[in-house]
């Protein structure tokens, strides 16, 4: 196993491409720019296809169209060119096509900068397009975690014929760690789409079509209880969570992706100070592992909830805990990112308000 | 009073003219096209801007560019569209400017069809653009109220300096209902933007500029922590909600917008059937009106939501109850709208369930 | 009457707002920028419409829906924004619409530089658009000759129902010269267009369309026939040019727009020292007044063309004259522009040989 | 030597592909949408790249992008599309690049139809969009000399590194005829672009860029005397044409491009009537084959020119021959093609009024 040096976005890139998917059409937008340099280089040589579209809304509908051959599809952006594809992720929902959507999110709202954010949670978890429709949202908090998710993103994509976010942000974009990608020898085997693919009919079969029309009010509502059948399914089966110290955890701090790393080391302090606290870390942000919170904070009466955003993912907590619970918030915002000692900080404080109670 | 009897898109444009809104930029699509169709033909009648763009992304930028100028300007479309507006409603968001965007919603996700539809509950009160930001959302349920809410979409824009959603459906669009526009001889005063607006500098004051952009991530942070403020200051002033028999109500139906009426004459008519039932209808999606959802569930143990989508206002309503009040789902999906009877048979049935606890 | 010290690209605005055209498409380039930004300021105030478009594509089909109801509109550009005109062009002139379209042309080809430059001649006087047609074409030589060209411009706009090109360059786009406008008290009768004009049918008429589509190739043709009777009429009725000592001439220099002032300039020059030799202006471009050189030119052997491109002009002058007649050329491209002396050099030159032969 | 049955659209993509293009760049119009769908189909199979762009705008665009990096590329459309292109083309000349674009002439102006038209002779031989540039246009009359000037128009390009049309019409894009292929076993030798052409320095070569800009007006003067010489060398070397019956004939007709084949038949059957008379088929129509005009009407006192447009090529046959030449005109316009009778009834009734001189 070798291991490599690479920027967070070029991670991304390659683990898509080891991961099956030949087809990326693109946007520059710092800072997740070196995705799609790292896609107009290497798919080529792959014998791929990757495009610049002339906009954001032109890539992902180039997605729609590439998912409805039943190929394996990804475009990129970061947070306001990720917005442009709203539209675009409730028609590849609607008309039920698997393709991969990175968000490299950065400071907003509006044009905001270019440092690292969480702020997109609320539009990655709850569909920032029209229609009832969800999307399943991975968040690596490791480049080498970010390989794993991206195949795994590919994966739920095919099997559950939907789009998938992969939410990281500028810090993991920009980044350099050591990887490894787990080369097998034989080429990754992604879902046969035969059965609903627009291939050609060869001649020998009956057209096919791939739409979200549905004229028929009856016939959109029959769609979309399937839909959320779907849905109902993947929220079953598909929560993922770290979960750190659990065992003798009294209380317990909870972020994702990037911050759950500094999260982690200011825990680690904590303990080391005699603070039995634990650290919960969604992996699936939709679904998001309601199971994981519910069981473990049964018998605790406090949640950290630690994120660099102005407080999102505190609904998914307290819709995820007995309302007995105090879910405890601190943010960072804009592109400001927090440091071990900040929020160790905010464990000791509330560690304290924890011991009291 | 003059008794008018109009289309319901067509109300809309009337009402926001009658508030002081003369720029309109919008891009047809059904079920809201008449609101198009009626602004180009009022808007240079009185000496206004009407503008059809080149797509929907254009609209709202259009609508950025006058709003900076300190003019009430607006934009609309129905769901599709709507979506491809989110990055514009964030920049409106960052760079605090005033407007107000109509989403006239159809059923989705998708291309969906043209009936109506409630499904982008969470886009509209989530905020389905990128970055830490909401804007107020006011759902009518008659369009004598939507007059109403129309104007107070344009004072909460001026005051708070906020993008603001009108959400309403096709139904309420394409339905004709007698109408008094409370026409006052008077122009109506809007807020002074002096102090902001791109207005000219007449060579005697510092240029200024409008921008959500700031790279700086302290910069940023302390943007944010100020919209924040702003959001808070508008949860706390701004809940809206109407209440039906909440004086002897041992239990309460919730509904917003067309499928509110539908579900005012189902509790009448469960009402007459002896079934203590109340209606709670929030007329302010964001901020949600918690405060009359806390107080009025304190004694009872169930609330039942309506909707015409998967069930999306359910989390707001939970996150307002106590976790002791059961909270049960009826929705119709896809342009399916729910008849009086269905809602009633609904009622009926769990009031039983109430009964029994 | 006062006199106004103004820049060409303004006079040519206020020349079409006195003309009576209160509706202008535009999108900026260099060097006419201060054409479209002189529109955005003056026709508000006039109470007409200024639009800045999202490209020079979209401003020609802004001028084509403008047109089809029947008012006076223009658009601007220069030499490349031209170019991306030409489809519009040839669609007004398929669908005989009224429209003046202005060229301060630049460098070229390609992107070129902001030089002014007369080499977009050919695109001008042949059409540069697809489709058998012409348009008028007129070349102005002082700013005083702007204000009544671009009136001509609309008048043979209207009576011939065709676009009308104003050809200047960046000379006389960008150069400051006292002008009179002779603003009459009463407004600008433009031709009445109720016969074809869409204005709505006041539900009182049958509905009209103006289209340049013709499907059957018959009638394509009787369109076509008609078509270049009409050009034909304007070919016999519309010639203009402006003569110079043509008394005395035995021979001719022939220029037109900007040179022709420096043209004209070596011609005094050369008069002075003996030579007698006249100057032929064009006026119209196209058409090209024949006449006047045919004439002119029966008893002289020798005309030389002066152009601020590589010879394009030439051809007119050939089809116009003689063959025994001898054409020289001098000229310069790319932005680089002739100075008197170096035209009197070529004169004399050139006197010679006429004087040898 | 296989013949194989194909449609004229197809034969220019194949050939196009047989002379080493396998960069294609296009938008759909009728009648040219089989060249698209056929590059579509067959570039991938070659290992080449085909895009759908999303405008003819950017068709041309990406031509240039192409081109710029040394390979063949090719784009197509049909007249209003082709109008369009024109920036681009003016772009590709003044950058000096390599590229072979195709039209597919139907009639017009604006619209028009999707019949086969002449009728952008001018735009193509004068050049439709800005600055002093000519391009060679090669114009065939059968679809076996389609294949050849496919290939002949891509090595004109690459040796003088030009834009070169290949203008065809409805008539031969729509019809099928048999054709062979001369594959040779060995590739298409294309000129080697090694000393211009952008592929990556290698890091071992300093930058270049391929741009149409120069700012300094002496600069691109010098440039455009550096296109002129260019110009002229083609002129010189590159005039080609087809005589019939030269060595008996009274007097010619002239025609190009599909019409030439029913005037040779005219003229055959005009021949086994006793008259004289012979035909001059322009190959490339610029540069115009005026050697072979002049030479061969040095003897003769007229020449019928057979368009199928409204008179443009009878400039170029005025400027070619002795103003004693009578040029009699024949055309059919918007899609009308003459059918072989109608043309030998012009040549008897002319070659009466010939003999009667």
């Amino acid at each position: 196993m070798t291991k490599l040096l690479m920027k967070g976005n070029e991670v991304i890139g390659e683990a898509a491409i080891q991961a099956g998917c030949y087809h990326f059409f693109g946007y520059p937008i710092t800072p997740q720019s070196e995705l799609v340099a790292y896609m107009a280089k290497r798919l080529p040589e792959e014998g791929g296809t990757f495009l610049q579209a002339e906009s954001e809304v032109a890539a992902i509908n180039m997605v729609y169209g590439a998912a409805s051959a039943g190929v394996r599809a990804m475009t990129s952006s970061s947070s306001p060119g990720f917005s442009l594809k709203q539209e675009g992720i409730s028609y590849l929902a609607g008309a039920e096509l698997p393709a991969v959507i990175v968000n490299v999110a950065r400071g907003g709202p509006g044009l905001g900068n270019i440092q690292p954010a969480q702020s997109d949670y609320f539009q990655a978890t709850r569909g920032g397009g029209h229609g009832d429709y969800y999307t399943p949202v991975l968040a690596p908090f490791t480049l080498q975690e970010t390989i794993e998710l991206t195949a795994e993103a590919f994966r739920l994509a095919d099997v559950y014929r939907t789009p998938v976010i992969l939410l990281t942000d500028g810090l993991l974009g920009q980044m350099m760690e050591p990887v490894v990608f787990q080369q097998s020898s034989t080429p990754v085997q992604t879902e046969s789409h035969n059965d609903w693919a627009l291939q050609g009919t060869g001649g020998i079969r009956a057209p096919r079509s791939v739409t979200s029309l549905e004229l028929n009010a009856s016939g959109l509502e029959k769609r979309n209880l399937k839909l959320q059948e779907k849905y109902q399914l993947i929220n079953q089966s598909e929560q993922q969570a770290d979960v750190y110290f659990a065992e003798d955890a009294d209380w317990f701090v909870t972020a994702y992706g990037s911050v759950a790393r500094t999260a982690l080391s200011a825990v680690k302090h904590a303990r080391s100070e005699g603070v039995n606290v634990g650290l919960i870390r969604p992996v699936s942000l939709w679904p998001f592992p309601t199971e994981t919170y519910r069981s473990l904070c049964e018998k605790t009466d406090q949640i950290l909830v630690v994120e660099m955003s102005a407080g999102q993912m505190i609904d998914d907590v307290k819709l995820s805990v007995n309302s007995s619970v105090e879910v405890v918030f601190f943010g960072r915002m804009g592109g400001s990112v927090p440091d071990p000692e900040e929020i160790f900080d905010v464990i000791i404080e509330n560690a304290k308000g924890a011991a009291k109670k």
